[in-house]
């Protein structure tokens, strides 16, 4: 019985905390592992979501050995945790050309390109052998080579020749995925974004740059595209917390989100049907979701319960937040069930965002059990 | 000259980094103070926004003795700093009753009560003498008794009699300012405001409760109403910085703006207008206005000077934030002056949320001169 844990938990809790669900987060890890074996694909997971340590232990023991991350800070912590073999999907920040060198010199570095200038600039600015990737535009209009521009993609290749870089293949990140609301329309985004990285892959390979890899880093396609075989590695972040944006996408079910943030009830205000937390933009960042209801969101709403949380009808939602307060709107049938004092749970719109803001948390005993409501 | 020190400051930076021009900020406290102190009000200014013992003694040498701040954990850091008369402008959070034990043991404390039910906690619960504020809800619907609500005000006040806890006035946050966009719509909600503060006031004098304070706190108010004398003391805290929406309100002019967030260039995509940074959700908050061009904007868009920065006219824009790009709109005119490696500043959207997630940040030299654009 891990009653006794789990209520110790909630009841140490007094200021707005991330809480994650250890038995559901590893189920989501062990589950993208499981299907980039099945599909032969290398599992390069990106660690912005979790930033922790002790996350990247649960991925370890699912056989990871190679990590993304997004800022040389990470890279820096992660090498100090003893990951190895860590690719920046970020573009070269030159300014930190010695922090680059420094890691260059302990691990195997993947470094970004998405210019001739970035790309000359490495070429004689690094001091020590790295990998780089080609950073493709494939739709989403972030960064990258436009997948159509081959020559700018060949000069980037050409800039390397000779330098202490060695080009691996092409990276892109599908951000528009996230405009998606079907699995179809999410298959769709995946379908274009390799048949245009294998665009300028065989073009490469015609002008003498052969055996490039192709990555793929958004959670949708990873999470909802069944044969990944197309590409050569994944990187998704996001999925081993998920959160209410990859519900309203379709990527995970409202009971595989793994990671809440607790926040005390300071005020009650029933002629409303509106709640005040404690829990405002500086604990769950200020993303907000236009839901299937139309409605603008901070986050779903869940109680805590003896063996983890009951996610309440979506008549419930956090509708606005300041810095340090939240505002609740609750469902009529369910407003008695909330008490100044106690804790309200707020499923996050963003677990990225919100495990940034929060880092650290707390983990949920695993072994306990579930009672989960219908979203809706 | 202080030429050299700028730019040795803007040298340092590798990474997103808050930079605070003192002169500006120290400017921006003086003429508050002044302020309140030509309307005979006392000036309790809010840190939740700067959370900086430094910027603390900046308001100091102003003669400022009393601050308010929005959580415990900010009253507990600057009790450490020396701070000894403090208001919790939020409403009391029952999970942190040790702290505020510990806290009103060592400083003037002041607790804000929108309830019943948690007058009577803290009645019951606190173990040294504290000041009470009663919350009051003039018409931002966030917290506060409703200012027509005399029955359950008074019932408030009822409960700390006897108790260590002495009722010193009515507060509110006349959040609502935020809505205004001119000098007039600011004003009428002042005098809104106060009018509905002194109705309360005056019925709970009739029922025994006499000599209660009027505290104000938004910035938009206190930096656009002249005359002050209708309150007692007021609260702003945004205003050291002020940022683009204050700048959207009217509160304050561009030349103003304190505090920008450095941010490295590391890509150009001329072929759309666009210069993507290292700097998005994680430094500058996802926190966003649609400005008066009808733009979703995350920040107007600055360039380093030898003394100081230079705003670009509006038609450079940030125009999108990820976790840790952002995305730069620019306008034609001026996109040949950015290029990769170099700096591009960023005046917020929120400067309270850039603050609390670049906590530290540089100061430019003061004594420095500027340059300015119009912005328009």
């Amino acid at each position: 019985m891990n009653e006794a844990n789990v209520n110790a938990l909630w009841s140490s809790i007094t200021r707005p905390t991330l809480v994650v669900d250890e038995q559901r987060a590893r189920r989501n890890i062990a589950r993208m592992a499981a299907k980039a074996r099945a599909s032969g694909v290398r599992f390069r997971p990106h660690f912005k979501t979790h930033q922790s340590a002790a996350l990247g232990e649960w991925f370890r023991a699912e056989g990871v050995t190679a990590i993304t991350v997004s800022s040389m800070t990470m890279a820096a912590y992660f090498a100090d945790c003893g990951w190895d073999d860590i690719t920046i999907a970020f573009p070269v920040n030159w300014r930190e050309i010695d922090l680059i060198n420094t890691l260059a010199a302990r691990v195997r570095l993947g470094l970004l390109l998405d210019s001739v200038e970035s790309a000359r600039f490495l070429a004689a600015r690094l001091e020590y052998p790295a990998d780089a990737w080609l950073d493709v535009d494939t739709g989403y209009h972030r960064t990258g080579v436009d997948w159509q521009d081959d020559a700018t993609a060949a000069e980037i290749a050409a800039a390397l020749v000779g330098s202490r870089l060695t080009l691996r293949g092409l990276l892109t990140h599908a951000g528009h995925s996230y405009n998606a609301r079907t699995r179809d329309e999410v298959y769709t985004v995946y379908v274009e974004t390799v048949t245009r990285l294998a665009h300028l892959r065989d073009h490469l390979a015609t002008v003498g740059y052969a055996d490039l890899a192709l990555s793929i880093g958004d959670t949708p396609c990873c999470a909802m595209v069944e044969d990944l075989r197309a590409v050569d590695e994944i990187r998704p972040g996001n999925f081993p917390y998920f959160d209410l944006m990859q519900v309203e996408i379709g990527s995970c079910t409202l009971d595989e989100v793994a990671a809440v943030v607790a926040c005390p009830i300071v005020s009650l205000y029933p002629a409303r049907g509106q709640v005040v937390i404690y829990g405002g933009g500086v604990h769950l960042s200020k993303e907000s979701i236009h839901d299937h209801l139309g409605r603008k969101s901070f986050g779903a709403i869940a109680l805590p319960t003896d063996d983890g949380w009951e996610v309440l009808p979506e008549s419930s939602y956090a509708c606005s937040l300041s810095q340090e307060h939240g505002v609740l709107q609750v469902g009529t049938t369910v407003l008695d069930r909330f008490r100044v004092g106690d804790l309200a749970l707020v499923l996050p719109v963003h677990s990225c965002m919100s495990a940034d803001l929060l880092k650290g948390g707390l983990l949920l005993p695993s072994g306990h059990r579930f009672t989960m409501m219908p979203y809706g």
